[in-house]
């Protein structure tokens, strides 16, 4: 499992967006799943930016070896305590210390049932 | 961040398409989501192709350095005053002055609810 | 417009099916979307790949220079007069005599409204 | 047919999750699809990543040459007779002695109606 190229050490995800409402059980949220194949923990690290405005960085998580995390954008803050908006379209960038993998899935039920999107992010270096 | 390869300056979404009915409260549409890494502005061309007709050209976006643009294919204006047309199979290409990364996503609400799909581009040098 | 390098003749769907039914207007269908860049027609290949049989080739379509064409797998007949079967798993490679850029989309309204799924296809060679 | 690289080894689904209910007549499921174009067997393990424990491997299928195989996880059982739970944030890794192709698709019915979402996999040397 220890390959030397496990992945990439940057990943871009160009359409981010947090939608405002939920119908049923089902909030809708974002993801950004990271597997770590590597032997040591992945320190990530996420910035969001935005079409008319700084970007905003300070997201961390960790990735443990050997295992995955499937970080929701929802909720996340960061370490000025500030919070991602919704409904503003945003891009994001996952930084990590070692090779990972990253793919995005966006679950939407602003409208009643469900919708589901996913790709495999950009990798970069 | 002003890596040396920051995506590409060519990217190819062979399957665009512009529903023409939307139900519920949001529209159906597509969009090509660039964010720009670089230090300087992405001047962006979109080029639309046709099964039957000759290319659309002349559509144009800015995206400033650190910032993202989700570029909505409907109510896009060419320099010739033409918009892309509704309801016909296309495809699309992508240009920058600078590296950018590009995702394709489209919402399409013509039957009651939501469906959502999502894809990188595909770069080409 | 003319690069050397403007996709790859080979591309790859493992996850292919025709749904049997649909609901609403919108009939449940597959396509592979093409686009060619190049200078020259695209003979365009199909050849479906199933679980438990031999697989089935012999479809054909063209696309233009400067063209898209979106290849709807039902109602495809091949040179033996053979449709693609409904509701089998089955995978695609989309073979060309010239390069091009595919994308592999779904819609499905086996169940009351849509859902969409989309992805580039994988490039061989 | 028979191309020195058809695929890769090794590929990476970072987002994979078996949602736990199911609306109208399908069942929400996921599946990696896989597809060898080589001339001899390919022999599929699939290892299945958690969030908070190690991970879970011995599920394995077999894909014939010029075949497809749609792994649908629910139901595999693995070699100690333990199946992949449901409802839990996991990554896939497939591997296989030979080149193949993989897509992971998702077929998502907890909230009527159907959602859908897939990409090629991730392909790791």
């Amino acid at each position: 499992m220890a390959k030397k190229r496990v992945g990439a050490k940057l990943w871009i995800i160009p359409d981010s967006y947090l939608p405002e409402q939920s119908t049923g059980g089902m909030k809708s949220h974002e993801s950004a799943c990271v597997l770590n194949l590597q032997s040591r923990a992945a320190k990530i690290k996420l910035t969001v930016y935005f079409e008319d405005r700084e970007p905003l960085g300070g997201f961390e998580a960790i990735c443990p070896p050997a295992r995955t995390v499937h970080i929701r954008l929802e909720g996340l803050k960061n370490n000025r305590g500030e919070f991602i908006p919704v409904a503003k379209p945003m891009a994001l960038m996952v930084e990590s210390n070692v090779d990972v993998i990253v793919q995005h899935t966006r679950l939407d039920t602003t409208q009643p049932a469900l919708a589901l999107m996913t790709t495999i992010a950009f990798p970069l270096s």
